[in-house]
Formats: structure tokens, sequence, C-alpha cells
């Protein structure tokens, strides 16, 4: 099986710009990663884009022949939509078409513009990523089922809120160098543990932004950049995509994400390599229970074992297993579409010495990216390999 | 490179069922075609679902999880949104990855709740299938829309009203013993010409209605097939992809479909045949000037000559190019996220002697399906055979 390779990668600033259309974030992105990757964009064959929640955010669907337009691509356009999950999966179908011979260069990227509808507004759209008919209608929100994923967790496994908040000083520390994040800002412990209640045990420090922002990234076949050249020593390794039931009181238990664990153990079996291997890790870290969750579905702890990974500096850039350099969901920001690629580009530029922290990693040769949608009723992993 | 089999398909009765939720009509098209199909629900590996509105109509995003739960499936699911030719995008990238050999058994489907939201809202959502800041607020609706088409092609071709309703009449003709249709009501041309203008030069009868329903199919590989001894003798042999502008002041002129003339164009070559191949058509007929664009980019008639092809009888049953034996759109209905497997499923039973036009036809071998976002920002062709 070959693998295809991260060409180029595009950002834009994650924060507030309820000013910004969705069409005008994602030019930047997909531009910018034109530019990065040097493949000429007619070479570019087809726009896989994630969009969460554009009909009520901009009252805007079939967005992505709207982006392929705001970037001067004449190309099919695709959107994949997947909650949280959305680029996660547009990046998994990439990595089939263009391992399959079908395609040779394929821009991937998501936005989503959530400040212009105001908190309210936002959190109702993001609502519609859990059962609306049996979790919302009961008065379900998101912090509240994480929430009580925590509690799960806390009672099976053990762990309090000060773990938790050591994963948010944590990502909030990884964002500081991080120019396109949206939170830059130190905090400390007992800063999370004041933070105002939002969902007990879940306070506002525990709980990732509300954002604007896009993503882009050129994928192309291992044959491609062989034959042009390209300066693009990552490859996709591996992908896996899991799928649960969406509602979290039609699952047997809320302490595991299965869908994750499905997901994983597909993405290290394609790849060929395990948790052992990993170097280092983004996840989706909604809110800091999650990246817990992450940790252990990725198989780089044991089950009740991440929890206390923050607090003992293990996910710390200069920790054993350095998780969510970026600043993760938690300080970068959420853009929902969005998120999934750009956790690839943060593994990306690990891999290849381009990111803020690279000097306190000791080479890393493989990194895994984990984006779930709703409760993990969907989630992808996708294992990132240098190459050279 | 190998053909995937349309293993077994199932739809829901296509009408006005505003009670109905949009996983109740999925779960009853997704088992009928698992049923149909005879393949283990356990062999199926992803879901790949098409969905237009269901964020304005039920405030549910993130159905695919949803959806695979509705029919007690545990496979990754993800949702592909091209506006109306959502399930057309679904059915393309399930092709890839069953030719690919990545997945043996893929359930494709789609489905839309609108009826529930009155014609005010289903008016409304449909609109986000245009461009939001540039037409809709503008003032611009899809008949206006397809209005200026219709003029546009008058103008450069020639062509009126009374050819438009022979296309209705038609279609109301085809879709009288289809069970699932929407509208099984005869019509005349004097109907059709006397029926309420909505936007000049099209009245009440050259658009199709607003429509609940759900679609299907089981798609496996070829390999798979055979090796489970299945009896599928169609194939999807050939798939295309096509993008446009997003809005239409921002084309060179409106009597011409660029997105399909490409969609149909990768098609045949990736199958291998032409359009004088062509023994069937199913095309996306939302308003009656959509079929004679359709006829046109698939290649059936010149440019200018597909207005007349209804009036003289050439694309009735009877015809040299039977073209949407199951009423289309138009009489059928249009479940916008369901349609682009529906129209599949209409070839499928045409090529496998269970339609109730079969009888009309002289054994037909290849078949094309046509679907459509917007106008035409989005298009998808299939090619089908038959493989014995």
């Amino acid at each position: 099986m070959t693998a295809p390779r991260v060409a180029g990668v595009g950002l834009t600033r994650f924060g507030k710009f309820p000013e910004r259309t969705g069409r005008d974030l994602f030019a930047e992105a997909g531009l910018a990663a034109l530019d990065d990757a040097g493949v000429p964009p007619d070479d570019i064959e087809a726009l896989f884009y994630g969009n969460f929640m554009g009909e009520l955010a901009e009252h805007q669907g079939h967005q992505a022949p709207l982006m392929a337009e705001a970037i001067g691509l004449d190309v099919p356009a695709t959107r994949y939509e997947a909650a949280c999950a959305s680029s996660g999966a547009a990046v998994r179908e990439a990595v089939v078409r263009l391992r399959s011979g079908e395609a040779d260069a394929i821009l991937v990227g998501g936005s989503e513009r959530m400040t212009n509808i105001g908190t309210a507004g936002a959190t109702d759209a993001l609502s519609i990523a859990a059962d609306d008919l049996y979790e919302i209608r009961a008065g379900m929100t998101f912090p509240g089922a994480y929430a009580l994923m925590a509690r799960s967790y806390f009672r099976e496994y053990g762990g309090s809120r000060a773990d938790l908040a050591h994963v948010a000083v944590k990502n909030h520390e990884h964002a500081l160098p991080n120019e396109t994040a949206q939170i830059r800002t130190e905090i400390t412990v007992d800063d999370a543990l004041e933070s105002p209640m939002v969902a007990d045990p879940l306070g506002l420090y525990d709980a990732c932004p509300i954002t604007d922002g896009a993503s882009a990234v050129v994928l192309v076949s291992e044959e491609y950049a062989e034959r042009e050249g390209l300066d693009a020593p990552v490859a996709i390794s591996g992908t896996g995509q899991g799928g649960d039931r969406m509602a979290l009181h039609d699952r047997e238990y809320y302490a595991r994400t299965p869908a994750a664990d499905d997901a994983a153990a597909e993405a290290y079996e394609d790849a060929g390599v395990g948790p052992a291997d990993v170097d280092v890790a983004e996840v989706h870290d909604c809110f800091t229970i999650a990246e817990v969750l992450a940790l252990e579905s990725l198989g780089l702890y044991e089950p009740g074992e991440a929890v206390t990974a923050a607090r003992d500096g293990e996910t710390h850039a200069t920790g054993e297993m350095p998780t969510n350099l970026s600043g993760g969901l938690k300080a970068k920001g959420h853009p929902v579409g969005a998120t999934g690629v750009a956790q690839v580009i943060s593994i990306a530029k690990l891999l290849c010495g381009r990111s803020a922290w690279s000097d306190d990693l000791d080479d890393p040769q493989v990194g895994v990216a984990h984006n779930a949608g709703g409760t993990v009723a969907s989630a992808t992993v996708h294992v990132l390999e240098v190459t050279e």
C-alpha cells in the first residue's frame, strides 16, 4: 500500500472573527496550503471539505463548490460531515482515493464560522451533533454530556477535577508559541479549579472555546510526490474510522469511547505500527476529559491511567508522550469543521521540524491525529510518519 | 478496474409523511436494501449517507451514525453533502472505496424529511443550495434560477413552454405504475400549460414536488459478489463528478451545465462506453428544463436538440432514449438527500428486468444516472451495466 504525502499546509488564525465569512476563512487557508505545497493549482483534482454547522451559522449549505470557487479551483467538490470529525472524515476518504490510484492531488480542508451567531446560537448549533429527539430535547448539552463521561470515568477508575485542570494548564502552555492559536494565555491549576462551573465536574477551563477558522492540506499520492520531486517527507500511513450509538443513554458505559478504539486499531494496523511507536499525538480535547479518553482509546495509556498523565508531566512537550503541542482544541481553538485537518497539520509540522515545539522533541518519527464527533459517535484516527 | 455490483436496493414510498422522522424513513429503506441483497449485516463495513437539509428540517446534524444505529449497523458512518447531489456523491466515493480493495460491502443511501416544515420552510431550506450572500439575499429562488436557465436556453436554441410541458406529461405517465412514486396522476399538456405560473416560463407542473423519503443500496466489490455467489448482475462501471461556480451570475451562460458535462465525460471514459451505448437514463429533472439540460450534458442529444425530445416521444418508455421511467424527480418525488441513490435504484431495476416498464424495453444493457446539486454547481454521473 502506498502512503499519500502531506505536500502543503495552511491555517487561518483561529479566534473570534465574526466579520469573516466561511469562504473568506477557507480561501486564506486553502491558498496558503497550495502556496506551501508548491503544487500547481491545475494539478488539484478535487476538494474534500469538512463543515458542520454552516446551515445554522451562515444559512449556507452546499459549501464545497463555494469553497473551491473561493480559491479559484475548478474541481469537483464534496462536503464531508461527521460533526466535529468532519474534516477527519474528509482526510480519510482522500487517503483512500489517493492510494487507489484514482487521484494524484486533492485539497482537503474545512472551515467553520461560529462566533457570528453568539454563544447561545453556537451552543444550539453544536447540539445537533447529539440526538435532537432524545438528548437535546431532554435538556442535554455537550458540557453536560462530557460531564457525565467524566463522572463515569472517575467512578470507574478514579481521578479528580485537579487532574483535569492539569490538562487545561498544559494545553494552554503548549499554545503560547502557536501563532494561529485562539488562546495564548498561561493559566494555573488554581485558575482552572476556580473557573466558573459549567457542568459538574467540568468548569469553564475544562472546555474548548467557540472559534472561527479554517484549515487546508494538499495531499498527494506517493507517486506524484516522487515524480514531481516534492519536498514532502511526511506520509499519512494509516487511516481508521469508528462509529458508535449516537445517544449516551444507548451505550453500555461512558468511561470509554469504543468508536475511537476501533478507529485507532484500524489506523495502526493500516500503518503497521502500534501505540509504542507513537512519538507525538494530537487528540480531540473538546473537554479536558476527552483528552484522557482519547489517550486511552489510542492505546497510549491503559484504561484508567491517562487521567494523571498531564499532572505527571508525561503529555507535556518535554514528557514521554507529548500531546496536543498545538494547544489542542482547548487553547488552539475548535472551529469544528476545520479541526480534523488542523490536527493533521500540527502533527505534520512536528514531524518535519516546523513546529514551535520542535526543539523540545527528540526526532519524532510517528504521530497520530485523533478527531471525534459528538460524544464520540464518530471518530477518525490517522497515523503520520516521516518517510526520509 | 473492477466494477462494484448493486447487490440490493431499498426505497420508502416517496410523498408527504410529516410524521415520519428521518431515521424512521432511512431505517425502512436500509433494511429493505439489506434484505434484498441477502448480504449479512455483519459484512457491511461502512455507511455512506446523503442528506441535505437535516439541520434546518429536523434540527439534526451528524445524521450518519444515527442512521447506522437505526438499522442496527455498528459501522463507521459519514454524511456526504452536495445539495441535491448528496447521495450521488456518496455513491461515487463508495465506488472508489470498493474498487480500491479497501472495502467489500458498503451501504449507501440517503434520506430527507421536508414536508414537516411546510412549503415556506422547505423553500427556505432548499435555498441554501444556492449562494446565500449573493443570490438568496437578492431574492433568488430555485424556480427563479431555473426559469433564467430556461429563458437562456430558449433564446440560445429555441424551445417553448409547450415543449417543457411534454416533459412533465411524460414523467407523470412514467410514474403511474411506480408504487413508491409521490404523484401518480396523469396530466395533459394543457393541464401543465394552464397550471399556475411560478417563475415565467416555469409553471407549477414544471417543478418537482416537496418530498419525504429515503433510499438505500448495498454496493459490493466484484470480488465479494463472485466469492459469495450473489445474484447481482448490475455493475456500476463508471463514475464521474463535476463542479461549477455556485452563483448563476458568476457563469458565462446558463443554457448549458458544464459540471454535468464534466461528470458525464469522466463517467463514460471510466466505463469505456459513450452516449451511443446508453439504453436508458435517469436524470435530475427538478424542473422540466433540467431534464433537457441533463440530456444534453450526457451527450444523448446535441445542444439545443433535447428540448423537443419529450414532445417527439423519444424519451418516453417506448421511445429511442427512455428517460426517467421512474417518473423522475418530477413525479416520483425529490427527497433531496435520497435522490441520487434512488436514481441508481431505478436504473438497476430497469437493467435487471425489475421495473414496471421492463416489458417496454428491448433488453437494456447500459444506463446512466445523472444527479445535480443547486443550479448544477455539483453533478455526479454513474454508468450502470448488465454484466451477465
